[in-house]
């Protein structure tokens, strides 16, 4: 098994290093905003999660590839010691990108050895296995925050460079929305432990969750329906707004989703233009809308006379034949639930705990997964969670009603 | 019943008057911070809500006492109009506090005309007399929140003054701490519509949950148990808080509940002295502990290696024999419980739609009541809400285990 | 002479109490913001100013009205050490109007007390005329701020209420504007200590100024010439502006005058309101320009092909006859003068020292008075001074040139 | 004459390549703070003033580089048009280096050409040598802010990085400090635009200005001299301090000079090292004190019973034998004087004079050079000018006094 793991843990890594691939040092050097970090810092980072999760306590006599890193990228973990402070990740121009290369390839190396260990030693075998697994899943995370932190990057450029000159994606066809009935009851949700497979801990445990009757969308709202609502004055009238959604509109002068851009007069989705990978382009009408938050989500919702699924009717959905489509791999689908733990939640032992429980406050759900996760990453009881005025994740909706 | 109304209007009105009593002109002014407003403010803002949900609908001939007063004195009813900012009510030295105690009397001879039609008419009668409620409800939430603001006021002020000179409540009783079992399953919770009798829109609709075998604790956490958490250093490590709530901690230098002040050396309670509408003062060991926000209750139950109840649980307990102690008139009880909707939650029609619904992101639900909270206003499915740093509320906590 | 002092002293201080006289203990208790401060404030610190630098060293068996005062009215003197943060006093709820009001009295008694024993000690007297007058000036100072404070407060209320309910000034007759030449070479300003009369420390000592051709003109810039910048497009156009200033302009969204309001469409002064101590009004169009910052002042100059004067030049032609009109009662005047101390200059010792020396920093100097200024508080050497933004103050402008 | 011109050009040209060349693109990349600007846009934008102010005009059928350029590397002329917001500079990542380098050559080959131009027709020569020289003076700003903005930089990480591994400078031979007396009178200071030489426009008009007699120190103060100021509590104790300076001091909460880092107990020199293009290092006793701010620099002179110089001291001083020692090369040394314009100031025409004229507010006047002046660049009616608490200059004090 460790053989295998070797394998897809080469895998991993080298498409961390192919998504960097096109970047100067530049690109990988600057933090766009606090809640943004540098490429170079994705990079650190989750070499340092292997470092210190499965070198520190099982590589004979280890030592770090550098002191300072201990500190420099560790992002929250308050048990293994101090970190740097997340708004300056920014401002590390040294170790230069070619150092932070330099670090992967020597953990990667120490990493391949310890793995030949395991696999002549199988109590090592087996403590190393899901240690790897957690830092592979942990790496994954970062190849699509990556993204997003990089489209946030390049967006702010006045010139608005495209990471990828290709064609991108191809238009998607128009797709009539429908709804699918679910008579609801006592249903189960959430991880089963005792099934295999990886989750996080926060994905646990299994549990009954009673639901009432509802419907769910066929698929996520589109450009399209969404510009109807710019046309309506959506972003203009309170009623459809949560109190503090409403305030931060006013505030922030929020009328349409991020990187959508007035090109000219009009309400029209043709009016608009989006910013992605690909630089500035026409917006797909009948692709799934991207870069709104929970409190717009929210507002269109009540606008067309629905509600966002709970996650609980999310999972279940997502689970129960027919299933909607583009649960997966599109757009990642803000839920009506507030991000707590489940009834007896229990948080891994060690650093590693800190991972998920400590961010159960004020972030709200979202499910499914976007075309930037990374392939074998989703699954149906994944739950994401940011900000309710959070923008710059891939992150769309689909509506859900009573019945 | 509605003679009976017109005698609960009086008291009820007469109360809040009572309140304000012992307050001078300039006590009654002043804001002390956003989050609070002026106790002027509350006694004009109670009264709008009648004049503008009561009589502008209902008195034939109406006429607004003042027409300024429906923009000054409006809260956050969009459906209604403008409204004067809320962190600028401190500013409004004019109308003056007689003239708004001339405004409550005007408005009172009013609705008592109104009700004396209704109860001549009896559609009438049945239409005032849910809005009668509705807006007495109201007036005694503002009651609480006239103390809670008006202490906030007084705690600023380094003369330190009382708003009461008394005595101050006796001493607690030493209670030892107990825990109440539940066996869980699917139970249900929330405000029977058809059982008669007044709840909030959010309160409902009664539905069913499914709980875990849980345990309850038989009373609030006091002022001396929490004095333990503060000598172990509670406030001092980060692994007791959520990742936000640590920062707020670190942030806002927070060592303590609010109001407590270190008067000399030593970390045990009696080195500490509270504050409160007696002045500033020595801490009951046995009182519940009070001013502490969602971050702290939650911090304090990790260090005990507890949790806190999920609002269900609360609920369930408080309705079950036998019952907890201290449910109600003690101090308000922070839960585990993110502020949501109930499945099949629908806000009251027209602009009181605005009372609750709209504020369901980001605040955390508090249950029971406390000593502050009239007679007669708290109840069993009551969600009280705020968000998770508050502290100058009269709150606390109860603690929560799985079996 | 103490005698004399004595009725001097009751005078000023009287007309302290009738400027508060008609105001409610509301209007007393706000502050507006926080370089703003209470009317309430106002009477307990020029108090609080009597008690400490003259009763404190001078009365016999010196007990202080309340031990507290000495830091609640503490406006900046760490020399008389802590004091009570600018921006919360208007918090202090108690001591109420009516103690204060008591506070004023008995140390008016005590004062009178003393300059009875002055006047039968002349050692004694000595000691006390500079302090009583300096207490006086110092008291004069704030009869200003009290009113420029209370017009901000004012201001800010919807309803736009009135100080003072009666007919206000009387238009200003039209005036042409004109030029008065002047020489310049070496000349001297500043206060000449052996010439007797009062000065603040900051107004010496007399000094040569070595000033190059110049005229001043002979009236302040008016409200219609003012309406005439507006209509140019002068807030909306970088080139006339200090680079600070046109930051300010865009962040503030400056547009005109501090208080002035557009009525309607187009630019003229007639679409325009003014708001002051008789409420909002029509402005007067020959009436000095008031409320504008140095910012504007600055602006205004360079748009009319001027400059503003430096305070050499201003203070010069204001002693050189023909002196320039309205020099004096009508507005502050903006001068081209950073706030530095004279060649030579020396504060006072002792706490007083600490009035003016240490703010000598990003400020700019006015010269003249206005309307607001107590008769016989202003004087050519007069230095008044405020940070470039400032709005609130009685200020306008007067134009100047090179030869 | 334009050969030599073209010879000078290229020499200061390549001295700021050179003093980019030994740095990173990350390290070019990056802005530490807003009042800073990365490395790479320094190249950019000094190129961007020659292609604006010299090839635009002047060079046969001139097009931009790349027209986007215009915008992104315009700092403050507004003239010019719009420019690129200077807190979002450090966003840039593309131009990378690379092509930023290629934008320099191109404009250096087309001044090269249009200067073989000028040489050939003695009008146009006469047109570009002004502007050329102003180009160079204005590059020669950009390369000590391009290592003042990268010491701050370097600063902020963790690691401590050098510039230059090199030992640095040699330690400074102890030198005792004494006083050189003035008899003032009316002197003249500024640049006299008769003499020839270049100067900026706020160096002029050559002018007269009275002074009283004064002394002014040998030399500027030092290391040693300023941990004396620490040790006795200087910044501890507000009767030394502005006003301003004090509310910074505590805000902010300094104790030492910007890099200054306590490395173990006690209050001695030898307990702080300090940081600069060396890296972290001792420092040496007889330097003189650098990065300290304005009010840092007032509050040493006042505890020292000394003031600053104001600006036409120290120039009448440096330009009378004996001169001080240290006037160029050292460190900038703060005045007393207030950046505002002289007597007759007059700014250039057209956009350059946005150079200057406009800064003229809340800045204080620098005068002299530092180690990282470019030779040739300081002359003494230089006059720099900064805000009261920049601490990232190269920036100390020379004391003076009455006489």
């Amino acid at each position: 098994m460790s053989e295998t793991l070797a394998r897809r843990y080469a895998r991993v890594r080298a498409h961390t290093d192919a998504l960097a691939a096109p970047l100067s040092e530049a690109d990988c050097q600057v933090q766009s905003m606090p809640d943004a970090s540098p490429v170079k810092w994705h990079l650190a980072h989750v070499t340092w999660f292997f470092e210190t999760f499965v070198l520190e306590p099982h590589e004979p006599g280890f030592r770090p590839f550098h002191p300072a890193f201990r500190v420099l990228f560790n992002s929250y973990y308050n048990a293994v010691g101090d970190k740097h402070p997340r708004p300056q990740r920014g401002l590390v121009t040294r170790p230069g990108l070619a150092e932070v290369r330099r670090y992967r390839q020597a953990v990667d190396e120490r990493i391949a050895a310890l793995l030949a260990r395991g696999a002549r030693d199988a109590a090592l075998g087996g403590v190393l296995a899901p240690l790897l697994e957690l830092g592979l899943q942990h790496e994954q995370q970062h190849q699509e925050l990556l993204l997003t932190d990089l489209t946030h990057l390049l967006s702010l450029n006045p010139l608005q460079p495209a990471y990828d000159d290709g064609p991108g994606p191809a238009p998607m066809p128009a797709q009539a929305a429908g709804w699918i009935a679910h008579d609801g009851g006592l249903v189960e949700i959430g991880h089963d432990a005792g099934a295999g497979g990886f989750a996080f801990d926060n994905e646990g445990p299994r549990h009954r969750v009673f639901l009432r009757p509802f419907e769910i969308a066929t698929r996520p709202v589109s450009n399209a329906e969404w510009a109807a609502f710019i046309a309506d004055g959506g972003y203009r009238q309170p009623r459809w707004w949560l109190s503090a959604g409403w305030d931060w509109v006013q505030a922030q002068h929020i009328d349409s989703p991020l990187y959508w851009r007035r090109e000219h007069a009009g309400d029209g989705l043709d009016a608009h233009s989006g910013f992605g990978l690909h630089g500035r382009r026409a917006l797909d009408p009948h692709a799934p809308v991207c870069h709104v938050s929970l409190y717009e989500a929210d507002a269109y919702a009540r606008w067309r006379g629905a509600r966002l699924p709970t996650e609980a009717e999310w999972e279940h959905a997502a689970t129960t034949q027919p299933a909607p489509a583009q649960c997966f791999g599109a757009v990642w689908q803000w839920t009506a639930s507030p991000y707590s733990p489940y009834p007896g939640y229990t948080p891994w032992p060690g650093a590693v705990g800190e991972y998920n429980g400590k961010f159960m406050i004020d972030q709200t759900v979202l499910r499914g997964s976007s075309w930037a996760t990374p392939a074998g990453h989703a699954r149906a009881s994944y739950r994401n969670f940011f900000p309710a005025s959070t923008r710059w994740q891939f992150a769309g909706l689909r509506l859900a009603r009573d019945c």
